[in-house]
């Protein structure tokens, strides 16, 4: 990828570099990018409706985060083997019926992290996995429940909040 | 803020730097974070359902993108001056009535953005002021016919995608 790029730092996922940015009406700006692999997160149903939802500790935002099963793409992995990973290491669930529900981008003013949205069925349990770095609490939500809880502002966080719709629409169809 | 913070680099609204994280398990990690002023983004929903969607050309993601007027919170601004002035500049449009939909998280794992998510009634025009590094195309569309392109994966950002679901539910209650 070549976008004039002067690299900064890189840290983890976080790649941090400044681009020449030539624009459609002809200006162009330095602009401060973050280059980052794309992640996967899973709406994993159960026969009774109940989704794992998460409650993850998150030093950026300063507290605890209630986020489905998400994770970034490992070298090599594709969006779909993320997610059967991360469902796995995370929920400790491993399912039989996958459909892709979407993908969104979070920040596009300066990244372009993808997140791939899976919707994830037919569920048997497995063994969790978690990273040294991942402070991680799992309880079950009826998947009406989680929606609720966003209208009430309990859950906030941008990816679950579309995952959660889109699968509520998908499973309508 | 004190977050054993070493500065990397400041450009524009993105503030890069190093912070030694001690995590609740008894873990200290070193984590990339991007502290930011945090955002608004605007539903603004006129009488006949329509709202005004952004076609907006977004480097960092290499393309267009459809989005709600949205922006960063200047410095001394609250939320919801941002909100006003963003819908000004970017839609060309004058509210009355505002009320909150709640406040998301976009990218929680290295980001502590914040996005202010308004819906924005009663509306008169007024001139837009776009600044020179804003390429922006601005439609009207019904929320309706906006939630379903949100299904056909023409609208896949993330903020804008959390909006129009908490605008539709305000909008029934």
């Amino acid at each position: 990828m070549n976008h004039n790029r002067r690299p900064v730092l890189k840290l983890g996922v976080v790649d941090f570099g400044v681009e020449s940015a030539a624009l459609p009406n002809g200006v162009t700006i330095d602009l401060a990018v973050i280059r980052h692999p794309g992640a996967s997160a899973i709406v994993a149903i159960d026969a009774s409706g109940a989704i794992p939802l998460l409650t993850q500790y998150r030093h950026a935002v300063g507290g605890w985060l209630k986020e489905i099963p998400a994770g970034c793409i490992n070298s090599g992995e594709t969006p779909r083997e993320c997610a059967e990973r991360e469902l796995r290491e995370e929920a400790g669930l491993v399912a039989r019926q996958w459909d892709q529900l979407g993908a969104i981008v979070t920040i596009p003013s300066f990244c372009d992290e993808r997140v791939n949205l899976f919707l994830a069925r037919d569920l048997t349990e497995a063994e969790r996995e978690l990273d040294h770095d991942e402070v991680i609490n799992v309880e079950r939500v009826q998947l009406d429940e989680a929606l609720a809880m966003i209208g009430r502002g309990e859950i906030f966080d941008a990816k679950t909040i579309a995952a959660l719709h889109l699968a509520r629409e998908f499973l309508r169809t």
